[in-house]
């Protein structure tokens, strides 16, 4: 891991401008790549879908991207053909102001309350004013200008050899929540120097999306905007230098890309509405990978797991009320669950803990709960956060 | 409808005592029929399940049974081998304060914090006084020693005329929330003086609970203690008065058993946890009745749509995203949805409304969200309750 975010890798800049459709703080950001890059995204499943993830999967069609423009305070869903409308705009209007490139070589993307059309009277300047500030060292202001209810900006990157040569990857992402369809949600956007073709790299993203962002949860409730794109302009290759699959550099590609997108997934629960503690649920021994997943995620987003974490209170049968509910294959007598190195649970009864320790390990601000199921040899990882009244009060008194 | 709860039946006796499982109030119901009813009964689907389930399972397979002994304080769940030996023994010491019935006539039901071993010197002295204070009046006692973290008992009683004879139907229920795994959680015992067999009262049990206790949520969590069961002892019924299938007092008995299910099913999201609104939301125009219940469910458990009312605040972006977030088919831009009788969304927008009106309907206890698919004839309905702070406090300084 190195310092740095979107901007990090060869040949991409990135800014973050005030144009004033939320009351105060950045809220536009540019990214740009000096020349096309391949590029692959995945959107929302939700049927209800904002304006502007219509229009960016109509754009990223043919793999090819050099501009994301985002803007915060205004998810542009449930907004009709106007929204629509909007959304190609701003995707037109970054095209001009990059000096004419193709309006879909650009990814659109919007956050926050959902059901109010855009004020595209401040957008038009405002992105004026974000391509005149594009700049190598733009990174952190564009992960602040896409922040909402976040308390803080989420970016990394890191280094990679391949072919010999220094490759470098870099993200942002924003969400305060798993999804926070007012505050519609989660982006993430990566940016590396790698040459790769556009299927591969949707082959690599979909690989490191399975086991990062859709492995976490702030309260079950999926966007309407969620977006996690990337783009590679191949600038840290030489020619016949292209990452092909299988290979050795497609391996060491992907575990980069893996571990860059679980680093910017933590970061999003650590910061979740409300959230005093981040909850990693590591699932070993499971039949098959997609079992253990849908345990560790039922397990990561249990209201009354999360509660209780939230109390400090070791209350292992609602960790297993939760298993029981995954509906998968599992038998109780078999699984073992530790709270940090304490065994909490074995032979299907709680087990004899020492309760300093464990005291000691529920006030940890990141806590990690260990359930093998002894069945068979698959495992996942979720990374969820506590429950607290602070959440509520945010989601009750955060008016439309 | 008429006043009372499960001894409103003809031949029903039940009593509620404490016998100092919880700390304090009554712990200890009873319930008996003069003669042994044909019988039915749901259990919870967690794959994680209490003792008394497994217990009470075996002793329903004959579909024959003449009491339902339950406790409160503790769930008797994950507890290994000694807990099916307990609930055993609940059940035979039950049979034997009874007159010697056998015991497996007897269900047993738990429900409370999970993970402890049941206190059986309490319970023990607990059962001989709650068969010694079984009486026709005894309806609300018991319904009080089932309850947890409720505030209030729950029961309901009402008349059908069957073969031109007056049929009672009684019922008690319990539960603070869908589930609340520690407090293990929603259980139901319904009465009746009708003549039915067996087969044809579990197909009728069916169809109610699907329509009731099945479309109830409070936090998503699902117990691992769920019980819906159902007693029919014939005393209403001359000779070759039993119920039949296909036929009209079939029918009849059906609606009196939805009725009366829907009753008691509502009372538990009205009295959930830290709930100060009850949420009632009608699905209509869907393709098929599996997709009008999976939509209803999906709102009224979504956490932000249930922390939007708790605020009054109108939020019909959420309720499309928690809809688009169900997987099933639909077309945002035909829904409409309706708070009372002011309507909130339609054209894939938010409508305009009388901020007045709607405000004096989102203070209201209890508040009807009509959701118009516009696509087919299915429809459903699902009951649920806001999100407040209490739910938090509720449960995370409940301690184990």
């Amino acid at each position: 891991m190195i310092k740095g975010g979107i901007t990090a890798p060869r040949g991409f800049k990135a800014s973050g401008i005030s144009c004033g459709i939320k009351e105060e703080g950045p809220d536009l950001a540019l990214i740009y790549s000096d020349v096309q890059a391949a590029s692959a995204a995945l959107f929302t499943t939700n049927k209800v879908k904002a304006a502007p993830v219509l229009i960016s999967q109509q754009h990223i069609s043919d793999g090819r991207i050099q501009a994301i423009v985002a803007n915060s305070g205004m998810a542009n869903c449930c907004t009709g053909k106007q929204g629509l409308k909007d959304a190609s705009l701003m995707a037109e209007w970054t095209a001009n102001s990059l000096g004419g490139i193709p309006k879909e070589s650009v990814l659109v993307a919007s956050t926050g309350k959902i059901g109010s059309q855009l004020p595209m009277e401040k957008i038009g300047p405002g992105i004026k004013e974000a391509a005149a500030n594009l700049s190598r060292d733009g990174g952190k202001d564009a992960a602040r200008a896409i922040m909402t209810t976040d308390t803080r900006p989420k970016e990394a990157a890191l280094e990679v050899e391949l072919f010999g040569r220094k490759v470098t990857l870099g993200g942002i992402a924003k969400g305060a929540g798993m999804i926070h369809p007012e505050m519609a949600t989660m982006l993430a956007f990566i940016t590396t120097d790698a040459l790769i073709s556009p299927p591969l790299l949707k082959k690599a993203l979909l690989h490191s999306v399975e086991r990062s962002f859709n492995m976490i949860t702030v309260d079950g409730d999926m966007s309407t905007n969620d977006m996690a794109a990337i783009l590679a302009n191949g600038l840290a290759a030489e020619k016949g230098e292209e990452i092909t699959y299988p290979s050795k550099e497609f391996d060491l590609f992907q575990a980069a890309l893996d571990k860059l997108s679980i680093d910017l997934a933590k970061q999003i629960p650590a910061d979740g509405e409300g959230a005093t503690k981040l909850l990693e649920v590591k699932v070993t021994g499971a039949l098959i990978k997609e079992d253990a997943g849908r345990f560790a995620r039922a397990v990561a987003g249990s209201n009354l797991v999360k509660a209780a974490f939230y109390g400090c209170d070791p209350n292992v049968g609602r960790i297993m009320a939760a298993l029981g509910q995954a509906g998968e294959e599992m038998e109780p007598e078999e699984v073992e669950i530790y709270f940090g190195d304490q065994l909490m649970f074995r032979n299907g009864c709680g087990a004899t803990f020492d309760p300093a320790k464990v005291a000691s390990i529920m006030e940890q601000k990141e806590i990690r709960i260990d359930i093998d199921l002894n069945l068979g040899e698959a495992k996942a990882t979720a990374w969820g956060c506590d429950l607290s009244p602070e959440y509520v009060q945010i989601n009750a008194h955060y008016r439309t």
